[in-house]
């Protein structure tokens, strides 16, 4: 494909946050039920909430694209892939943090990546929505914009300068995910830290994107959960590669860093 | 003292979102600031926003109570006890979770716990107000109130019926807190629930209240920690108790169950 021009940029983000808002309606629908979502309630109902809410979303935004775009592909968590003939595919992952979302939190996430499509998967992403409905909080990146909005205002995106490892703030979703390897490495970026916090599910990647954290190290990963936080991470300057500094949008491990420096120091950390 | 009346009850709860008012407004000033909280903005600066955060936050909500209710004790996070005449205490957490305020999450909150006033201490809590102010969500509970406001709206409050630990969900902040002997002892808890969450702050206290998760199990908590949880968990119809089944209103361990099928499972996990 030839590269989008500026009335495309516009016209492709306003259709992210559309699809985003279709997200947004269908996991906020299913999210804390009274009584929460459990196997206990599961069992009773015989109705799993976290299965709906990510089908129901993923299907919602399917159907928006398929009528405004139908020239794009697509690449979704729960439906699998549809070829497209434009370039571009769609990297869609309804609800990023499915655990999280099961338990009330308001750290998951509605992930919207654009990637270019190549012929056996998603290429670099291009732009790249992380919304969390229950917040009302939205972070994009990519065609120009590096910005957030939510309950307390809107601004710009912008990774910070944080120089050493020593002054770094880390978040991960360990010690739940990798192998015993990957733990090991993890655990020797952990040691060098100032700070280093469990749990955020994407949420953590936005935190970074917005200048507030320094670095997110995983495992594990597949191309939807983090094509959209490439692109909001390089928006606000930000780095995103695997552990051996290579393109990750494919998935498996990923390190995320706000600045050369302190990406290059977690590099080398990881390598032992 | 004699037990308040309905219409103490409707003041102090009242006086009691005041001070969440006012806490609110002061720890949102300083919440994630361009370029973040960290130690290297600290060193340029020589500005701490989460001192002047929690410092301004509980004197904000000590000038309120010396105003309003100058015969009740204090007990604060940062400005220690101010001894009252009323029987009555109020004991502040302007800032639960520093860490998770740092580093930008939504799931820290500020604890405004109310409990009888002894001799050495707090005693047991009567009421109690977990609030996130960036999300704008509040978790009231005590004198007949179990209930929450947010984003999404309002609700009541009610701890679920989850009958085995197989089937529970639990949140802690290990694996960074505790003992090894401890974390031991929370491992086996660990081991046993259908799944294990962390880094929530607070705020899985809140979520064991609103019965979307089951179980929270803490280590090495001070009584302003925990006297608003206690209060709003027990108003939701769960338990608050120490890891030997005792009172935790003074700190320590802590473990929060759902109902006392669960309760009483995870005590025999942590005596092991």
């Amino acid at each position: 494909m030839s590269a989008p021009d500026q009335a495309q940029f516009l016209e492709l983000l306003t259709l992210a946050e559309e699809l985003a808002d279709a997200a947004r309606a269908v996991t906020l629908r299913h999210f804390r039920p009274v009584g929460g979502i459990s196997a206990a309630n599961k069992l009773e109902s015989g109705f799993d909430p976290v299965t709906e809410a990510d089908r129901g979303a993923e299907a919602a935004m399917r159907e928006i694209l398929t009528a405004k775009r139908p020239q794009d592909g697509i690449y979704g968590e729960e439906f699998g892939v549809a070829r497209g003939s434009s370039g571009l595919t769609w990297v869609l992952d309804p609800i990023d943090g499915t655990r999280g979302y099961m338990s009330g939190t308001p750290t998951w996430g509605v992930l919207i990546g654009l990637c270019h499509e190549e012929a056996d998967g998603p290429g670099a992403p291009l732009m790249g929505v992380i919304d969390q409905p229950y917040i009302g909080e939205r972070f994009v990146g990519g065609f120009g914009r590096a910005d957030w909005s939510g309950p307390q205002g809107k601004g710009r995106l912008a990774a910070r300068a944080t120089p050493t490892l020593g002054q770094a703030t880390l978040f991960t979703t360990f010690p739940e995910l990798g192998s015993a390897d990957e733990r090991t490495a993890f655990g020797r970026v952990a040691a060098q830290v100032q700070l280093t916090r469990y749990g955020m599910d994407c949420y953590a990647y936005a935190l970074l994107a917005a200048g507030q954290i320094d670095l997110v190290v995983e495992a594990g990963l597949y191309p939807y959960d983090i094509a959209a936080p490439i692109a909001v991470i390089e928006a606000a300057g930000g780095i995103v590669t695997n552990w051996q500094g290579g393109p990750c949008h494919r998935g498996g491990q990923v390190l995320a860093a706000a600045n050369p420096e302190l990406h290059a120091q977690a590099l080398a950390a990881l390598a032992g």
